[in-house]
């Protein structure tokens, strides 16, 4: 059993929900620009523009990404509908450059959607500080039992939620019984700078599994849209530029 | 029992850790700057400074203010060290302007410190939508019992945490079944442009009542160290400059 | 004659190159969204979406401006193509929340396009500090006069910067001689609350007449893609949401 | 004669005006934090906090920097106050992140301060797009002319300006003809993130060599204030973590 990488069987394309875990989902709803458009906002600096993206378009690219030219990644835009785990979210949300919205548990209920793990994403950590790493969990049994845990205590939380509602307990503070493993929805708006600080440090060995699956759900969809500029990003070593 | 305002029984001051409900807390640990670095910052316009803070001082700052100049408030900074619960610390960290560095559950084992509200905060929301408010829950009964289920389920939460842990799951995943009551501390590094705003926001009647204890607490001590600029922030309104 | 208003004699329309001035201009090249976006963006806090554009839609998009809830008109994103003196890309510049790519000087040289202001715009400063208003100067003589002066004495500045080039000088200290009138060109990516707030200020009284010019223009444009957007940014005192 | 370094015959420290080309400077006026700071921000994952600061927080800085741990380099903040020619604070405020106040030309008369350069810094530009490089002229007679018109262009536009008030203009107005040569004084609030980004930009051999300056001086502010972040910048290839 593998934590990496994630299954491949199914469709992941733009405008379509992209099945996540047991409820979650990305959907890229929309965008604008494409290659050619950062070429064009890096082309404005000699008052110049291309109307085709050819081979000198390309190596363009890889020239401002190489050499750290930002800002010209930053004209084009995606927007993200995406449903996650509460403590997948909160390391979203970390990322500044960007704009979220997102179901609020004030105002609203909640459904008694949470995460479960597949089973082989039931792991234990090890090696030491500043170096850790994850395995599987192998024994069928204590990871069973960890999985029985983990939907259980869940389970227990929405119940106690739903009962805190039904007695007259406002939604805002019923909540807090709600467990971080909760889905919650939100919108992503956000530029193709940010977005690729985002996917080297979530795309990566050292984030947690879950959030990486995510991130590498909205790299397979951004290469469809911009193909050159994911290129030279992995070309020269996923720095953000 | 009345919802607001909270209890002025506790010393509020720089530089010393102020309680907040069960298990939280709020430090002005540090700042740069004060009324007068607002004045220069706006002086500079001119190519003049002040060397002390007057009447003629504390007029421009009102007039930086209702005129919505708001760059010089940038130059005053913050540091804070906050305990709170996981859904206050979630409203927080959606302002984006400012640092934050929070404790990590990926890594560490998280204490058992889960909110539980006082009697007069056990609540029922009315109103409708887009103009709810918030009562205290008068029924003892009711109001006894939701707060054992607040206490019981997150206990719960906690005990099923600490089982996976000691079946050897990773922490970063046993933290699923962990409520959004619990606390988590973290570093605010903030200017007071944007502190103003988290105080039009927080420090209101429509923000969530928890929240807005830390940002009533917040203004408290901002007050001490620059009373001008709070004084015509309230002046006029209460609008970010 | 009149500072205000600009004439409306010429095409204002998106995907069009507006002209601005002797040799500026202004053109809307693409964006991202519209009206019913914002509305679906703040939709999302009850899990919900709306499919079409009603009168409960635009009731909404009132309600978010007058409450001051943000980060749905995040959701719109524009790109424009701007040409403008170097007085007004300054002024413009200082807006920190949006994209810049501007033409460099350092190594491409730079046409002798500069600013002239028309007749009416030759005008003198009125009033007191913080109150201070403008009048055209109606004295032809002295009008014709300033007008000589502010053509001379940039032809002549031009005419130093390419002797420089001639003779060698590298182009980024060449420029040192180059008038603040001097026409430069940029790309603009921005989000609709950024453009809110640029609105504000610079198509506003207090605005200097010029960069106020390019503000009414991409008002315009706007309000032909996000028209109720617009209405309720006026309806409610053109505040910042 | 050489471009590079700048000369070292000056004091360059904390709370001191530094003097930079014939009118500008550099002052570090104020700041928040030192090395210590960076990692208690860090240490807050952990819950942790350290009074001295020793070999062992050395070696987490230097952790946090190679490992682009980020946020707990915005705890330090700092304040300075700078004067330079316009293009340099053109490339200035051009970083997003931190907070400017500048004179204003529109409200205030511009004194004839501009930049003249030193005879080693009158230079011609070699090499070949994306690879250019600079070498000062040698040919006395063609230096010496430049460094007149460099002179004489200036002093013109400010002639023309002040005729331009004399006659009425609005200094808004009048402004257009001066060059961008022209000195303007403002404060900078900026986080130690923020300004290591400016630094790993600015004080490098690809930066204009005028703004290269100013940012080797505050390089050396800095490392008087947090030598040891800046010790494990320069050890880890001057990436922003």
């Amino acid at each position: 059993m593998a934590l990496w990488p994630p299954t491949t069987e199914r469709v992941i394309e733009p405008k379509v929900s992209v099945p996540v875990f047991n409820h979650g989902h990305v959907m890229l709803e929309d965008w604008m620009g494409n290659d050619l458009y950062i070429v064009n906002n890096a082309r404005v600096s000699f008052d110049q523009e291309s109307t085709e993206f050819g081979e000198k378009e390309a190596g363009l690219l890889n020239f401002l990404m190489k050499n750290q030219h930002g800002s010209p990644w930053e004209s084009m835009v995606m927007r993200f509908d995406i449903k996650a785990p509460l403590f997948v979210i909160r390391e979203w949300q970390r990322h500044r450059i960007g704009s979220f919205n997102e179901q609020s548990a004030r105002y609203s209920e909640i459904p008694d959607d949470f995460y479960i793990p597949t089973r082989e994403l039931v792991r234990t950590q090890k090696g030491k500080p500043g170096a850790y790493f994850f395995e599987t969990i192998e024994d069928d049994t204590v990871a069973g039992y960890a999985l029985e845990i983990i939907e259980i205590a869940q389970q227990t939380c929405f119940d106690a939620y739903y009962k805190l509602l039904e007695d007259g307990l406002a939604k805002e503070l019923a909540r807090v019984v709600l467990p971080v493993g909760m889905y919650s929805r939100m919108k992503w708006t956000v530029n193709l700078r940010s977005l690729l600080n985002f996917l080297m440090l979530r795309n990566h060995d050292h984030a947690q599994r879950e959030i990486r699956e995510y991130a590498w759900i909205i790299e397979q969809l951004v290469e469809q849209i911009a193909p050159t500029a994911m290129k030279v990003f992995n070309d020269n070593g996923r720095q953000v530029p």
